[in-house]
């Protein structure tokens, strides 16, 4: 059994490991730190998890950690940057859920999260742990930057037709929709029932956080800078995101839907529903999956792209689990093979 | 005080008409019919209305509707095209609700809606009624056709810029998320709550019957035909839509708020938010308001526009009893100066 | 016009009082204050009042009260105690929607709001604020006490019954349920989106603060101590108040429908549904109506009151506006006759 | 490997026996029947099942179902009742969803179903499928009817409270709250999102057909008839239902959590939560669990019980695989021990 430890359990993403931990085949949770919550039972403060876990939140010590064969950081941004160097160093290996190593530039992760990088060594080791296009790097690799939840929609949506060199890269535009998980368990006026709840509102149109690293990916697949508009967009529910991507064609175009299916026929976790689908957020709820949908609207040189996820599954603790039966040599598909819930 | 009917009373459209003439100081509801209710009391059906209207729905009778003033149609599409000759020729006016009368083009019409225009002849007569485009004519009119609910928040988010000439016109693209009220009081299985709650999809991607009607309105904007794509969304909450809106910048647009706030300056009904802000529809439930902002991220060529109605209010009832009060010669506020529910 | 100033406008109970107040024909907002955003303009904080009202929130000075006919109160519990005795020296009339008024016992008041009442002179002359109750001594007073959500759904809902001396009063029970802007927009780990949404719960089983409230007044109407058992829940839901009450009778009950509209039938803004109604919190939202159905099942020997209104507006800013009307010798209906928005 | 068959697949609760029976280790699902839906196949009616079942939709017959071991009813009312002979006379064992065995007595199920039942044979041998109260019987049964989803939560809340006979039997009050779903895929009015949503209402407050099941089952808890009021509402989500309970202690009563815990303390889905606790639907959605919390507001002769479940799983397919997994001598905990999703 792979022992596997959790720094900063507390949050969203962090509980959410917790659930797909406890169901998982081949790997155990040995520790769970939290430092706001430490000396709770998880059970306690987590009452889904009650007679699932059996453990108490811990401080985040090294020598604690030291016990695992891979830590997950569940933590907000820049706690993983300053701790991950002395797990490594111990040969444990670090699958981290911020965004603290998504970013090869370290100017631009200045730019964009307010601080220097306190770890840039390790940001070119770092591998991006979204497997529809990392897969082999991650097999080899010891430190995982896990793809935000929005990147991971919007680049698994781009995929194939921007690696397909047929459309025109200057002009992407990215409409994503997400629930209030997204943003976490913070208390913030905007994510108040009474506030997100039954009302929507764009944020962030000027510059997300996760514009350039969407951008990144982008580029990584067809080798040239891309041009994207990217504007999220806050919905009144808990969980699921939904992209619609937008593109011009260029070229040859003939057969986007067969495209697409070639592309991830090999993947387990991402799934091209028919021709006219529309995906529905509610489809993959609690499942590691994406569902992808492809149209060209009457013919024209436009085409649209629907694919959602859900935020804390694909976009974050199940793609995480994924990485982690990747690098530990597990079946890609272990504790991660389950519907969604519906309705 | 102008005597107004209602046909078609027992939808979400026809109690919002309701709502708002009950408080209306310049027009009595003599008339509001059903086919489906009638003989009961409005109080009976809609307990919110309990003590303001003391009618019972009736038969939609052309004799009944002869003491009105003013009619309005708050019925599904091909009901107006069978009736209103009959209640012109008798010199009431009328403000229909549904699509009816909207596209100029009866074979365009044919197309989208299924079935031959019944009434061809009053196509060109009506006249369109979304008055920060059309006020002048509409005051003269006998017959208005209200703008679909998408169309209202496109259209007026579009409308500075497709003037100004200085976009792309053939690659504009129009991302509209809606409230589950957009599709009416029919059962359906997609808008139970167990299915559009917390849960997000597109539809219609491939074509929506409100595309040909804001492609029209568009090209009376610029005197050209311009190229749209509209995907709209289903979102899980009842009132609102929230247009996000993308167009490439050609020419000159150095500064675009400062031309939305000029050509809406004078507006009553839309309001220009102060740059950097995103709208949110929770801000205009229950108002006859639009509201909009204006980014051009990074400041790079793409302009992207946040329009935000509520789709009963602005985008049906609302715009509705605007268009009567701009026929009837009453101030255009009347009944309709009030600020949406918060939270 | 009546001048009127608010002091803690920026919570959910300010911003409804001042949508109310933007649409009364006979009072003028002539100050609103909030230490925490003060200097900021009202229209920027909360965009619904955009274009209904031009001011600034100010500090919560004596010197600008006093150029108020009443002054509402909408801050925490605490701070109305502290400020009454100056403005009344001033002849302001005070409405004070925070808790600090509404217990007569200092005593009770320290139990369960856990410091010293800081002006228990003035209890005794504080009227509680239930027009329904006590709408004569209101007339006269210059300090009111509004009551709480909870009680005025509770104690509207009881009152004829308890009036009637035909039940046991040992025995009554009062499950109520709320939505989430009952508990203000303080933000709080239970009230995120993530958290209150899709879920329901119930809190304060052992004993909540609305409980001596609503012992005080059911013991008013019938002159004894009353045995109450008080279950708040909170629904994912924003605004509304549904009380569900159970009571045994004991004595002669022939018509108990009878009874709930002889009692309320010179009341405006309270409606008892015809027999077999069950109503829903949708059909009072916005709306400053309580909306009551009396059940007895099985012609058993419970009766069962279905008690609904929507928090903000009964429960608080609605109320305190009809209070403001009732002391200031205004139509008790000015500025609260509009219908519930529904859907 | 257990061979199920599921007849009515397409409700919800159809739906959800799919989604725990593609994760149950000893059993297969040999076929899943509709008569609306044969000839589709399963993933495309149901996306969050593509690539966990490959399957059609068939017609429901005999030949087909007796090739199973055990046949879930997932139909409306009545239809069971006219198959299940058929089913036990080929050595089928048959576990009911719907209401068709569950009352013992035919002129009951007559007086509440409107029908007289078509199989009243079959009746005294059917057994209650609560595990935590008939266990024993359950495993030698042929034929289960499973409880209600209110039945469920109302029962296990007051199964140690009136075993104990140390309550007024005679006025328990069960106020109950439930999401949308209990009310199935069938398109009404009432579900609809549009008024589902936001809003909250009582319903069937004079009799619910979950009133004589639970009279039934509280008299066999204590061998006496009890008086029972049961109020259920409709909340503004979609899983989950919230029992809140209310009775008058008459006896010894001292430890009242030390009799909860006891008497569920070998039971692997009640969860008795500390004292003090208030119990969330969120925290057993999409799981077999019921948490139970218990309170003695003051210190009163009043108890509450606060009991919840998922009306989906123990309140229904949940339940039933748990009924499955004993009639068939596999591990009661087979296939539905996972943790709840949350957030």
């Amino acid at each position: 059994m792979i022992q596997a430890g959790i720094v900063g359990g507390t949050g969203y993403t962090g509980v959410e490991l917790l659930r797909i931990l406890v169901q998982h085949p081949g790997a155990a949770i040995r520790a769970v730190t939290s430092r706001s919550d430490a000396g709770q039972s998880v059970g306690d403060l987590y009452p889904n998890l009650r007679g699932f876990v059996d453990l108490e939140f811990s401080q985040p010590e090294i020598e604690l950690l030291a016990e695992c064969d891979v830590v997950f950081f569940a933590t907000p941004n820049g706690t993983a940057m300053r701790m991950v160097e002395a797990l490594l160093a111990r040969d444990i290996k670090v699958v981290d859920l911020s965004a603290d190593f998504r970013l090869k530039d370290p100017l631009i992760w200045k730019q964009w999260y307010g601080e220097p990088h306190a770890c840039p060594d390790l940001l070119r080791e770092a591998v991006y742990g979204l497997p529809e296009m990392n897969r082999d790097r991650i097999k080899k690799a010891r430190l995982i930057a896990c793809p935000g939840c929005y990147p991971t929609a919007v680049q698994l949506g781009f995929l194939p037709l921007v690696e397909s060199g047929s459309i025109d890269l200057q002009g992407l535009i990215a409409d994503a929709k997400s629930g209030a998980s997204g943003a976490g368990r913070k208390v913030q006026v905007p994510v108040l029932m009474s506030e997100a709840g039954e009302s929507l509102k764009a944020y962030a149109a000027d510059g997300h956080r996760h514009l350039p690293e969407i951008r990144q990916g982008l580029k990584q697949m067809c080798g040239e800078p891309v041009g994207l508009t990217f504007v999220p967009h806050l919905i009144p529910m808990i969980r699921g995101i939904h992209a619609t991507l937008y593109a011009r064609i260029t070229g040859e175009a003939d057969d986007l839907q067969a495209l697409y299916e070639a592309r991830f026929s090999d993947e387990c976790f991402v799934d091209v529903l028919p021709p006219g689908s529309h995906p529905d957020t509610r489809n993959v709820k609690g499942a590691n999956r994406c569902h992808i949908a492809v149209h060209r609207p009457q013919g024209g040189d436009t085409v649209v792209i629907l694919s959602v996820i859900d935020n804390l599954v694909k976009g974050a603790a199940g793609q995480a689990v994924q990485n982690m039966n990747l690098i530990c040599g597990l079946d890609e598909l272990a504790g991660l093979h389950a519907p969604a819930l519906y309705p």
